[in-house]
């Protein structure tokens, strides 16, 4: 990597590749995602979901650090839900279910850090989404 | 942690300390530090330069890997003076000189994120010094 990487649009970086977000699906809608670093054992990831759109909703034994940099938004954690402005931090802890929205009006852009080593995301099953829709805040807000 | 944590004023968030920079002495100017995550095997730290203050000139063996979030500046990577703005990314590679100074206008603030395990930063000698101020444009930069 070069020692200084310019941004050369709005949170667009000089020889960084706009990435899908995951592998064709449903279940997610409108997101990119850009690797800005590998370091140390850990991967510093920009993401980006659209107006309107959604990351998937999962849970996985590792951690994430996130905090928001563009725009604004609501997260669900657990079984609550957040509402996010520029800078705010998120925490999601191991195997918690969590899903990051942006608002109709403008795109929410975060940074995520997760260990380079790290477990692969699982979606809900039936009997999950049962227990998730038990709680009507969660039911409203989750997108599957 | 909290599963959320809000931003309460500029770069400043609910539960996290501003913390001096180092231990005191006239290597740095007008830095603060506070560290948003410890997570997975590293850390992610904002640091915030105030006008036409800078960050001590060291190096060490872990990497840094740097996003400006707020304002602009310069930096020196190896014997590179490098104009920065804001969402540019930095790389410091390992035993490699760097510094970081803020404009006289307005703060720096960027993330830092290195290894929760990694070596102490060390601080030039009069050889490195000499090595350093034989390019007149480094000479020029430095703050010791």
């Amino acid at each position: 990597m070069k020692a200084h990487v310019p941004q050369t649009g709005s949170f667009r970086w000089e020889g960084i590749e706009v990435r899908p977000y995951a592998k064709d699906g449903t279940h997610f809608e409108g997101v990119t995602r850009q690797v800005l670093f590998e370091a140390g054992g850990s991967e510093l990831r920009y993401f980006e979901i659209e107006a309107g759109g959604h990351s998937a909703l999962e849970r996985h034994d590792h951690v994430h650090a996130v905090m928001v940099v563009r725009g604004s938004g609501r997260c669900l954690v657990g079984a609550e839900i957040h509402d996010l402005g520029t800078n705010d931090l998120v925490s999601v802890p191991p195997e918690t279910w969590h899903q990051f929205r942006a608002p109709d009006s403008e795109p929410l852009g975060f940074l995520c850090l997760v260990p380079s080593d790290r477990d692969r995301p699982r979606r809900p099953d039936e009997a999950d989404l049962a227990a998730l829709r038990s709680d009507p805040a969660v039911a409203a807000f989750i997108r599957v």
